[in-house]
């Protein structure tokens, strides 16, 4: 943490290029330091030391009086190197350099970045940047404000780090229009060296810090990422956007499950396995940290409303009904409760609907019946603002409540807060009291929703045992010398899939169940096979240059003696036997059981994913798989499991049989050790594997592996 | 259209219960009146005949001098009857009846609203509402606020009809905090009389209005709104918000079509004939009207893109290639262009990223290269306000184009319009040029994405095709006279279910090709029918008790001769004979095609709906089923096929062949006449049909039919 008090908390900043003419950022700065009441010392600093904003400036960083914490340096980059050498000598502790033209300005630019990394290591100065904002710390103990930017800050409990500097500034005008009162900020452009994830580390220890906002545009380095902000979301609530498509979703696939992966699967595993809520809208993410940074996380997903509109509560009820969250009905002594103190006209129900000229008295008798019920979790009060109500009286109800409360508590005030001062003041009132007011219905549910799915983010079993090393279930690993010869020694086709026989050999060493098998290339070998697997049998004719067999029509199934293995032998003899290289693989016939796939795919950096889906065409068209990193602990091989929509055919479903799911965990968790343990594995099918139920094993009836290349 | 003029057009409006007390609605109506400048006279009345804001007031309607075309009724309920008569005697040709307690209370209110029609009808008055808010038109030569909100009105193209007040309020207040001009707005509570259909239609005669806002929460009468609303669609585009989970989701169904409607089905099949843009949210259905109202509708669905931030427009990108608009590269002769004007630092892509110090003239380059750009239907400027920029200059750029091209233009400003008067002033001005301006990036390319829905419902085949009775096909149509027999002598078990045999003697009449089959009981009548079917044959008990016949092991499938069907008869026998009254059917063994259901249901006052989706458990797992109303006509058969996610599976899918495309179209076709034909089928089960390629026909496997109660 001490490493970037100097960041958030200095007592000493210089500005190293600031300037007297205010349309540039080296005036930005000294002035929105000074602006926002930093309670420190601020010194710019400049050739000429011209007086700036009434402050003394120094000629350099080296003639700054006192120790100096935090420098920015907005000097023009082939200058940075002698300025940071400066502050080097200076003792300066952290560098925030503006200044742009490196690593995105391509190899010249890589280069320059390369050198002032290098100068801060060797001095021990830590650089923030280049090519950045800035940071924010709204602490009444620094007030800072170290950032060009022209955003309003709020105090309060959010914290943000943005890789983005526009998105950054997207969601720091919301809160600022919105009243969203924020912790600290940071926007660090190339981050060069101080690295998004040791900044969320410092934001988890954070005691003032309630939530978090990240975005992120790609992962420097995953693996650090996921050790750092793991513990960090196990803490508090990440809420995250990842924009842009990432390279993988351009690299060529030949693996069904690599043809499967989306541009971002990648990211959606970093973020499960921490345990990142992640957002696909950015104005959605807006909107839920509002909640986020001053309302409980709501226990259970039973929503209770009151509203003086129908029409609009009935949108909320759509929308939650819709995201999987409950209207349930209200207790009844609730109903007693209310038929005392509402009008005739009121529907006594959820949404308890009163009359458009309610008022403060029974919105305080309806939204203290809400927080009381203990049918519900959480209440929104949904309200116009008719010209003949005291709508401040409803605003007071609402702050009432919230006092009394440890509900989540949401308002939607559908007005023109510009339309009468009293408006806006309702408002105001409403937010200050910690209750966030959407301007549209369904935003309340759509908040709550995130807000559930954080709850179950937080408390899946796999949040507890997942933490790193404690994977290693002695059930489920496999022999990973055996396999790391049978990889050591494979000769893969010039496409890099393994032959099957090594294939089936790797399976075998982590005792991932096969179909019972056997090769042969002559009659009398694949007659002796079939022997040996029992009738009925499958023959696959099987090359290097033969990758969709069953498109290429080089399998026969179900063969019951071996007069029809045998015409079914010469026959794919005949026809493929000259254009490849043959091998036959004979195969023990499955019965039909539910058919699954279970994949592997490299992840950069990270080892390796696992896939799950059920098989056939369907799957691709509906892409109905799910990913996860290896390897899995048992926990997140069931969630693994109920995480595809067609998650019920595995129970049984439309009068079949379930199918034995304890064994399909052992296979996924199997599959998952053999991919985690040998990264070189760059590519996975098993498909289809079949299931039966109890006590019949499953078995994987094809598999294909394609490794990287070396 | 003249009936809705003194509605929307009056010259002499009388408010009946206007009152001087400030907070009611008999003062607002006055005051909203004369503060909006309504170019008409306006009369009080109330028996005192007090003074009202200065106007004169009349003790009676009867005493208002000259003619009256429109009369508010505030009176309360009780008084309503009388105040009509009184309307009758003076002429007055629509009544406004803003007073509730009606239909929305009961059985009691229902009477008293049934009594106030018959007054109306009997005198020729029209009425509007009751227990509703009123009427606006913008246009100068009436300048009408006839309502008693509080909304701003600003004069512009889009006319609003809502069934809901709160909705209606939320929509108005998003329209005036944007400055959304409007048209004519109507909310006519319970409707009684001028309805929602009448009201579009005269919105659709009106040429000031360019869009049509609609929000529903049901269908008085889907036939009217059907019949009346499509020609509207036809004309101009309606952006429609359909609230509240309807009776349907309710209602208990036996059947699998039936089981895969969702609770407002309806509302799509009703929509997508009409040509109505729905919507699902009813921010995003306000953000788009803002880009309708003024905005050309796009040609295509190529998107370009400029910004001096990186970040945000990479979100546009994000969501737009998700939501299948396409961002193309720039041509040639832009990038040229470009690289003279912008400078080094840009990226000369799309988006166009130049820097966040770009203003007036390259915003200017870039835009106008944009919008000249041969590769490009629309164009999005996402820019913040940098603080050292003059972003009135980038608004002035912005305008300049806009005034220039028929292209669509949406602007992104991503910044605090309160944050400095420059930049409130900024998006005024492109708002002022009617180019709408957004503040999340994202809902940018979301209403590109509605818009460009719209121009494909609008420009779809069957738009122009399917005009009511258009769809009377020869080819298709089947022998309603001897499906009409077969139907008055069915007799359907206790739970609805026709006769197996009835059922498919009514496909044949409608030339539905089903499986070869014939029924018999004794094991010598199978015996017989095996042998005019031909083997192989499935054998099926069937009983009006037996519902579930796969579930209940009561098919089996792929008997080759009499030994096996002999069996398998004496089998069903021996274990369903107790308890079921068993007939058998024997039925032509058919190949495994691509199993398809085609299904209908009953839609309430609207004939009937048609189904279709891909058999198997995954159908109802995914839901990938769409219906549409019966009868369809060639282009909308088409359009059902293709609109299943699993559609590429009929195009023929990882090497399997193409199905009879042209055949399963006129099956679909036929099922939707014998529907339309037929309307007592309450719900329809084909399933599964199978499909082969052609030549060989498809085939009915399985049928079910339910008929309504009698």
């Amino acid at each position: 943490m001490a490493d970037l008090d100097p960041l958030f908390f200095p007592k000493s900043i210089a500005v190293i290029g600031a300037s007297n003419r205010p349309l540039t950022i080296g005036h930005r700065i000294v002035s929105n330091l000074l602006d926002n009441g930093f309670t420190g010392k601020v010194t710019p600093v400049n050739p000429k030391a011209t007086p700036i904003l009434d402050l003394e400036s120094a000629p350099s960083i080296l003639e700054v009086e006192g120790d100096v914490d935090l420098a920015h340096v907005i000097v023009k980059r082939s200058l940075v190197p002698r300025v940071l050498l400066d502050c080097a000598k200076k003792g300066v502790k952290v560098c925030i350099v503006n200044t742009s033209g490196f690593k995105e300005m391509g190899p010249e630019g890589v280069a320059a970045e390369q050198e002032i990394v290098a100068i801060a290591k060797e001095h021990g100065i830590r650089l923030f940047g280049p090519n950045c904002q800035g940071v924010m710390n709204t602490d009444p103990s620094v007030s800072l404000y170290s950032n060009f930017t022209f955003a309003e800050m709020t105090a309060g409990h959010i914290s943000m780090v943005c890789q983005g500097g526009g998105v950054a500034e997207v969601i720091n005008n919301y809160f600022g229009m919105n009243r969203v009162g924020q912790r600290m900020y940071a926007s660090n452009g190339n981050a060069c060296d101080i690295s998004i994830p040791e900044i969320l580390e410092y934001y988890g220890d954070d005691d003032d810090c309630h939530a978090i906002v990240l975005h992120v545009e790609s992962f420097a380095n995953p693996a650090e990422f996921l050790e750092r902000v793991r513990p960090v979301a196990a803490k508090k609530p990440i809420l995250a956007l990842k924009s842009g498509t990432t390279p993988e979703g351009a690299r060529a696939v030949s693996s069904h499950t690599g043809g499967l992966m989306a541009a971002d699967t990648v990211t959606d595993v970093i973020f499960d396995k921490c345990g990142i809520l992640r957002f696909r809208s950015l104005g959605e993410l807006c909107e839920a940290a509002q909640a986020f940074a001053t309302q409980p996380i709501l226990r259970g997903n039973r929503l209770g409303m009151v509203t003086n509109a129908g029409s609009p509560a009935i949108i909320i009820t759509d929308e939650a009904i819709g995201a999987g969250l409950r209207v349930p009905d209200l207790a009844d002594a609730s109903k007693d409760a209310l038929r005392e103190k509402l009008q005739a006209i009121a529907s006594i129900a959820n949404p308890i609907d009163m009359a458009a000229t309610a008022s403060g008295p029974e919105f305080s008798a309806s939204l203290k019946t809400l927080v009381d019920d203990p049918n519900l979790d959480a209440a929104v009060i949904c309200f116009m603002t008719p010209f003949f109500v005291d709508t401040l009286s409803i605003a007071d109800a609402i702050v009432e409540q919230a006092q009394r409360t440890d509900k989540t508590l949401i308002a939607v005030a559908m007005t023109n807060p510009d339309g009468k001062p009293e408006w806006s003041e309702t408002v105001e009132r409403v937010r200050a009291a910690g209750v966030p007011v959407y301007y549209f219905p369904a935003t309340a549910a759509r908040v709550l929703y995130h807000m559930d799915r954080y709850r179950q983010l937080r408390d899946r079993p796999s949040a507890a045992d997942s933490a790193p090393g404690s994977a290693a279930s002695p059930e489920v690993r496999g022999d990973v010398e055996a396999a790391r010869a049978i990889l050591a020694q494979a000769k893969p086709g010039p496409d890099g899939f393994m032959d099957p026989a090594e294939v089936s050999a790797l399976l075998a060493a982590y005792d991932i169940p096969f179909a019972p098998e056997g090769r042969g290339s002559t009659w009398s070998e694949v007659q002796a096979t079939a022997a040996k697997v029992g009738y009925p049998v499958v023959l696959k004719a099987e090359a290097p240059t033969l990758i969709h067999k069953t498109e290429e029509g080089a399998v026969v199934l179900n063969l019951t003696d071996d007069a029809t293995l045998k015409t079914a032998h010469s026959q794919l003899q005949d026809r493929l036997g000259d254009s490849h290289d043959l091998t036959f693989l004979v195969q023990k016939y499955q019965e039909k059981g539910l058919e699954v796939i279970i994949g592997g795919a490299a992840a950069q950096g990270l080892g390796s994913m696992i896939m799950f889906g059920l098989g056939g065409v369907h799957v691709e068209l509906f892409k109905d798989v799910v990913f996860k990193l290896a390897p899995l602990t048992a926990p997140e091989a069931e969630e693994l499991l109920d995480s595809i929509t067609s998650a019920p055919l595995l129970a049984g479903y439309r009068g079949q049989p379930a199918i034995d799911r304890a064994a399909l965990v052992n296979v996924v968790r199997k599959v998952s050790h053999l991919l985690a343990d040998h990264p070189e594995i760059e590519e996975l099918d098993c498909n289809p594997v079949m299931l039966f139920p109890a006590p019949t094993p499953p078995a994987v009836v094809d598999a294909r592996i394609k490794l990287a290349s070396r």
